[in-house]
């Protein structure tokens, strides 16, 4: 895969131009996304910008706003729809030197109705969602960086789907204005790359926090908890082979590791999800609901459908469980500084007509808390399995810095 | 002025059409609004819809996506705008019955440069900002609701200025989806109307929460806490004449009324709003300000060429200081029900060129609390003054309850 830290260092010190960069991601989407179908739209031409990401190509999704291509929502009804300004997120790859390559393939307003885009590991696979061409196109080394969107596992799934890096940062780090909403309360904005080292390369420059930009943490000492998830359903054997092969890498570069039992405040929090998402979707898309429903793919169709009958009671009732499992969360991470868990239920589902199950990822998100996932292993099938570190609300930097240590040591040979 | 409650209720028992109550407003905007500026652009015929607000004709701040009406946000550089969806809100108030009149002036992207909206109790006096054409439309009795968006304090502010009532209610109760966003974690939906009792009702039929349509509060055993502000300047004398004259009544009426000291949370908490509107609103006009600095006014030009000095690190400190006042205003509703205090500086400003000062709503807005204010007194140069009711967040029942009972005082015979 491409590297936004490698092409980076490259432009800054001469080796190559960030216009040889761009030509380079050009040549490639030229190349392979007939096939792969990642971008729902591109410009005519890729111009370098000026700062740390010159010369990075960057696939953005298609529910975030373009000044300067149309934003479809992965919908007809929003067909030749041009918005007047870009979001504050292209604005800030923009501010940062990086060029906006093209618009990658969503979801259907980022939902559960698969995109057309293939998994570049195996065209029969899902490449996950919703945020498909962005993982796709980062996977098959297109372009070094792109922007995903996570409402329930939108950025993390498809992102160990594909064998990529991504990082869903804490809610409210990067601006969601411009970006079409689904649930407001959980639309997080999240990067991916090829891997850790990129991902808090690339967010430093977004953000202008360096900070952000971590060198590998020191594993000794580091503490990191085991979390099954035992809320909802068991994942693949694959999943938890995974766990247990990043926990015994972590034991060997000095980390200790134990198990979490997961407080009932947080299990509360995972099933809060349900309703939170459904009041909040039913207003965020109420005029595609109400002039547009035949338009609408079957499960986003169904979804709504169902999801009217939640009552601002119900509501509330979420939003207060998740306001005492935000709580719980704090305390739960004065025991460990990470956690580690499942990334997705397995290996990327043998069909395009499902992008997965989020189920190991909501909980995060409704917490708000950063996740980030790194290339680890392959499945049975052939496909990528990797794992996800958690950490605490605001706790991005020590995210990226350990997620770098272990990748190091997945890379480190036997 | 022109009561929701009223036209609601005449409409369900027939005394009048839908129709008719609709082409009441649109006879009153061709007459009066040449003058009074307050509509920015309106649909060619207003068709009645079906439910609670069956009749009532809104005004619409035009930072509000309309899906059949251009959304001008008060700047050139949106001429034509057409947004391609409603905002929830708009969805809300059809869904309601309610027909869109227009939609109203509002200050440019809702910050400080003034709106050609004049002030309908006197033509050279400012009708205050940013929801000014709102505020106007509902005083001149165009028609009888109006929303607003408040910021720093452009919901309540201007209702006080023109002699209305409004409501802003707890963050979040209302979904800013499609509303164009200047500093997010403030950006606040407001209703206008005549009276406490017609916000009521509107919020209720909107929001799908009947307890909103509160009935007048029992006054004795009410314990209302009066907050002068003094982390800011004194207000004109009226203003501490209109405090007094409400907490006299209140008391008059039962109600225990305290003088409050503000905890200094609070007061670090009022100060923490401008580096958090400010690192904001760099990121949510990001793309205004980069591609068309020239063409902002010069009141925004300037406070954006300063807020690009507040960094990441001004902006965590305001949010952490912001959570630490949210918990305080917690603990301080725990010694009253409710809070009393100023609802803007003074009079409406005798010019055109500034929209008033919104100092006496900054805190609030920033807390999230509910806000209500309803018409009072006349100032010393015959301008409305008034007071505003503050509840604890979530309360906002309460505070339309208890508004309900001041105004049936205000309005009784001395």
């Amino acid at each position: 895969m491409l590297s936004v830290r490698d092409i980076a260092r490259r432009v800054a010190n001469g080796e190559i131009s960030a216009h040889a960069a761009l030509a380079d991601s050009e040549r490639r989407i030229a190349e392979r996304d007939g096939d792969l179908r990642a971008f729902a739209a591109r410009p005519e031409t890729l111009a370098p910008g000026t700062g740390p990401l010159a010369g990075v190509a960057v696939g953005v999704k298609d529910i975030i706003d373009t000044a300067d291509l149309p934003t479809g929502m992965g919908s007809p009804i929003y067909d030749g729809y041009q918005p007047r300004a870009d979001a504050p997120i292209v604005m800030a790859l923009k501010a940062a030197g990086a060029t906006v390559a093209g618009k990658t393939q969503t979801t259907a307003f980022a939902f559960l109705d698969p995109a057309p885009t293939r998994n570049p590991h195996d065209p029969s696979a899902s490449p996950g969602g919703s945020s498909a061409g962005s993982a796709a196109a980062v996977a098959a080394s297109l372009v070094p960086l792109a922007i995903g969107t996570q409402t329930g596992g939108s950025v993390i799934r498809p992102a160990a789907y594909c064998g990529i890096a991504a990082i869903k940062p804490s809610y409210g780090l990067l601006p969601t204005v411009g970006v079409k909403p689904f649930s407001w309360s959980l639309d997080t904005l999240g990067l991916m790359a090829a891997g850790a080292g990129d991902l808090g390369f690339a967010l430093a420059a977004l953000t202008g926090r360096p900070d952000l930009d971590a060198p590998q943490a020191a594993l000794a000492g580091l503490k990191l908890g085991l979390c099954r998830q035992d809320f909802t359903d068991r994942p693949e054997p694959a999943c938890e082979e995974a766990l247990q092969r990043i926990a015994a890498l972590a034991r060997k570069g000095g980390a200790a590791v134990l198990d979490l039992t997961t407080p009932p405040e947080l299990a509360a929090t995972f099933h809060a999800h349900g309703p939170l998402q459904n009041w909040e979707a039913t207003q965020a898309l109420a005029w595609e609901y109400a002039r547009h429903r035949d338009e609408l793919p079957p499960k986003l169709r169904a979804y709504l459908d169902e999801a009217r009958a939640t009552t601002p009671r119900d509501y509330d009732l979420a939003r207060a469980t998740a306001r005492r499992g935000r709580q719980a969360a704090e305390r739960w991470f004065a025991e460990v500084d990470l956690v580690l868990t499942y990334a997705a239920p397995g290996e990327a589902p043998e069909t395009l007509a499902s992008t997965g199950d989020s189920k190991f990822n909501r909980l995060w998100t409704l917490l708000g808390t950063p996740c980030l996932t790194v290339p680890l292993m392959r499945g049975p099938r052939g496909l990528p399995v990797s794992f996800q570190l958690v950490g605490r609300f605001g706790d991005d930097a020590r995210v990226i810095a350990a997620a770098r240590a272990l990748e190091r040591l997945i890379l480190m040979p036997g």
